[in-house]
């Protein structure tokens, strides 16, 4: 299926809405489809390389966010935080009692298999944040970049 | 339309997200498009038959996780629970005054009308649940089936 | 791209989301790309416009729901209201320093440029709006027109 392609906004910046959409975009590459992630928003979250970050020429409130927002994967809060009284802690020993590998396996996992990663210009500015401060293959696009993309794939979704 | 065919993932365990993924489905049904919906995580909670949930052969984790967990569609919570002071209590009266039917209405419509059922068998896997706690009609799909499902679908959605 | 279409059930009533669903009907339009925006549930709060709000032949559910909804785009709150103890205040004050429009101006720029805007039918109803308190250039749309309408298009969302 060399010629299909999946092209996901992860806009959410939850653990659980960033697996669904790794689990996706990885199964999908098993399957030789093409795979394009757009990063925007919260979703910046999960690409953020804790190795990486700097607070050179940033302002004030880009150096605050910059110190509290989420520092890679594993730091993304659940969708369902409080959900029935159960945090990730649980939901994490869960995936672990059933081998399932955690957020960071998927994602490096993601970035073997070629997954296209895109961070979102707008987003990227607007947070403050540097295109060095990403995974190293990590691209930037523009929302204009991301329709003409999604136009052409078979399936595409906002998570 | 019978050729044409609409695919949900429905990730969300909410009140609102799940009547409106089971809206479009009944809505779509009507319209004689083909409609799949693929249960993930939270989601799960929909299709659970509260009479046949068991105890038997789970861990720990998996007994107190299956015991919290909303037992059936009119036990699910609202994506905004605490939207501006109003609960699902309010919804449900404003939608009785409206003859709008519950979200047990639309569940069984939607399984009376055809709608296909699948449950994400690495969710229920890591959940703990087993295939016989859920609706008769639920079959299990995994990630893989659901993609070369969802290519030749005319609307996907992540909800 | 005029023979391009995109479509977006924005569901959401969430300041961030609305905002990307904008960002992204804008930037198609300036590729020529047709855009359909159906508001569904919370996301009706987005089109409301608080010249024209009425409290007339409303229920006391419909009266009470009326006043406490957002009333207009820059009343939404956050999806991530506690996400690291930012709010929306600092979400805005960082998008002036980038000169980025708020989702006021994204929502007049979406008018101005041609999106087409569909109100719900049925969440109009559950929750007591009267179309002629929407914004002037909002039409009312059924699952069904929407559904019809997503089939021809070449991207759709569910936001």
């Amino acid at each position: 299926m060399d010629d299909k392609k999946l092209s996901i906004i992860l806009f959410s910046g939850e653990y659980d809405k960033a697996m669904a959409a790794l689990i996706l975009a990885n199964s999908a590459r098993e399957m030789n489809i093409t795979v394009n992630i757009f990063f925007a928003f919260w979703g910046l979250s999960l690409i953020r390389d804790p190795a990486r970050m700097s607070m050179d020429d940033k302002s004030a409130f880009e150096k605050m966010f910059g110190l509290v927002a989420p520092k890679g994967p594993e730091d993304l809060p659940l969708s369902k935080m409080n959900f029935a009284g159960l945090g990730k802690v649980m939901l994490k020993e869960m995936m672990e009692d059933h081998d399932t590998p955690d957020l960071t396996a998927f994602l490096k996992g993601a970035q073997k298999k070629g997954v296209n990663f895109y961070a979102c210009k707008l987003s990227v500015e607007v947070m403050g944040y540097k295109l060095e401060e990403f995974l190293p293959d990590v691209k930037e696009q523009t929302a204009n970049e991301y329709l003409a993309d999604a136009l052409e794939a078979d399936i595409q979704l906002f998570i």
